[in-house]
């Protein structure tokens, strides 16, 4: 176990290493730009470093179990695979309005901030942020594309690697829009609905595309190629109904975002759309997605969505996927490496706390 | 002359024709999503309907008189200029909180109305067509991508090709963030601080971006390369130029947008850099940038601005860049049919009136 956290650590820190490579030689040639851009770049550039990277030594990891030797493309397939993430987080902060993220300023936060102390108004300084943010968004996202079409590998490889990474955004941006729909309340959301918006929103770009890309680019059978895609998605559901629990119910101290937020938001998880279903939400529903929601009526709405019985149906949910993606990486015909990696990914997204 | 119509008139069909089958396929797979992505693909359909399609038809009138034969990867590199335009369009609205665009609504506006009609509050509709259009721009900056890292040309050539597109989205991004710097106000900006920031944010992507593709693509010397990239920029400023005059002096019937609107928003042009320096500006100033300023107020600042001999300058600069951009094409090595093409893009750049 030892040995797996210092590889680990290890892949952690040659992707960020390569990340700042590929994001210093941008930030130089900010220089010959306006000062705030400048700034965009170290906003973007701070950004990358430290974060878990989760998703790129997911593929590196799995690039490597499946026999894959040059670790140059996979890096580079990896590190397109966090800015997209970056680009992704970015964005959504933007849809959300959000300036913090993880207890600190994000970069809409920090532009608004600084534009307020030169004095101008409130309005004027959240439209710099947003719009410094939106343009940062597109600017990883550039780079992500950038660095896929880059790779040195054969055409038809290159061409599986640009469909995937296309069917990615494609997905992801599919559940971005459906999360903000469901959070307008238009339409009742039933758990399947929320299940398939989670799914296309966060499973696609976190788990599928890494494991793929990394079994495309070891150049595993097309048979592994698919199990690992539904082991993927399986996976990426444990992960963000942990995320939904955690945002309600977890430790602020380590999820670094108060309990309160995705109540104010509104944010339709599937522990709202179970809750629905139980008499006492009627009298509860007025508050849910009030940006002005005290501590007190927060603590109100979490007993009943608790007391809905909703905790209980998604953890009981999230053990039942558990057992299920396990059974699946058993049967499945990877290499032992891999599946002790899947098995111990699985753990994580389910036993974390941040 | 009408020779050189019908045959910008079959590049602009045919370029129509082909954005239309790229688009086709990502709508037909939006069908395994929601409604509302759905709709957000039919409106980017609609999008690229229409329209002039100027730096398509620049790509691909250089391409062919530089002596490129290939028209299927100049049609594909062609649209991929088209989707980045309507991808930096589409973001640009975002920033300005704009819901209209050429006398219709935008995906923004679209969005937001309909929301607001199945009874949302404005609030919500806002934030949900607003995070429409940010997705939607995204697709468009990725579609742009796909094109481009697909294209079927030699190794190195697509490293050239890629270089000037990222550098192309780095330079906008960097044009557009300026604009919003300058808009706050908090410096002074001077006329250089605003040419440089329209030769960024238009000239890069608009006209020297198609020109310098088309030359790689058909395989042009360096030494023509650099020519073209002159030449764009310079042309680059003077369409600018002239889209801050119609702004401010245009016809609204011919525009389709407020001659109150650029001053509503406090866009920094080169006009208001040239007129703050008349001591009549600060009597006028606490209107500019003002949401809510009346048409009489709107044609106070005009006079103003006119009076203070802004329009003037402005007027004989574009002039003088006209010959100057006149004399740099007679000058260069460049087959006629290409000088003629230049000749004919900075005259309908200048004279335009939408």
């Amino acid at each position: 176990m030892s040995d797996s956290v210092a590889r680990l650590d290890d892949v952690t820190v040659t992707v960020e290493t390569r990340l700042l490579e590929v994001l210093a030689q941008r930030r130089a040639r900010s220089r010959r730009f306006s000062a705030p851009y400048m700034q965009l770049w170290d906003s973007l550039e701070r950004m990358a470093r430290g974060g878990k990277k989760i998703r790129p030594r997911l593929l590196m990891d799995a690039y490597r179990a499946l026999g894959g030797t040059d670790d140059r493309v996979a890096l580079d397939a990896a590190c397109a695979i966090e800015l997209l993430h970056i680009a992704l987080v970015i964005h959504d902060d933007v849809i959300d309005k959000d300036v913090m993220r993880r207890g600190e300023m994000n970069i809409s936060g920090q532009f608004a901030s600084e534009a307020m102390l030169r004095g101008t108004t409130r309005r004027d300084a959240h439209a710099w942020g947003e719009a410094s943010s939106l343009l940062a968004g597109d600017l990883m996202l550039t780079l992500a594309h950038s660095l896929l079409a880059r790779l040195e590998i054969p055409d038809e490889q290159r061409q599986s690697v640009l469909d995937i990474f296309d069917a990615t955004v494609f997905e992801s941006a599919a559940g971005e829009h459906y999360d903000v729909w469901l959070s307008l309340h238009l339409e009742p959301a039933n758990p399947q609905d929320v299940l398939a918006m989670v799914d296309q929103k966060t499973a696609a770009y976190s788990f599928q595309a890494p494991l793929v890309l990394a079994a495309v680019l070891a150049g595993a059978p097309t048979s592994v190629i698919e199990e690992l895609a539904v082991i993927a998605r399986q996976i990426g559901v444990i992960y963000q109904l942990r995320d939904d629990v955690l945002g309600l119910f977890g430790d602020e101290r380590d999820t670094g975002k108060s309990v309160l937020s995705d109540l104010r938001e509104g944010k339709e998880t599937l522990l709202i759309a179970y809750a629905r279903s139980d008499p006492a939400w009627s009298e509860v529903e007025p508050l849910f997605g009030t940006e002005a929601l005290s501590i007190a009526d927060g603590h109100r709405l979490r007993r009943v969505i608790e007391e809905s019985g909703a905790l209980m149906f998604v953890e009981s949910l999230i053990t039942e996927r558990c057992e299920s993606v396990s059974q699946l990486i058993q049967e499945a015909s990877l290499p032992a490496a891999l599946r002790e990696q899947l098995t111990d990914v699985t753990a994580a997204c389910n036993l974390r706390s941040s």
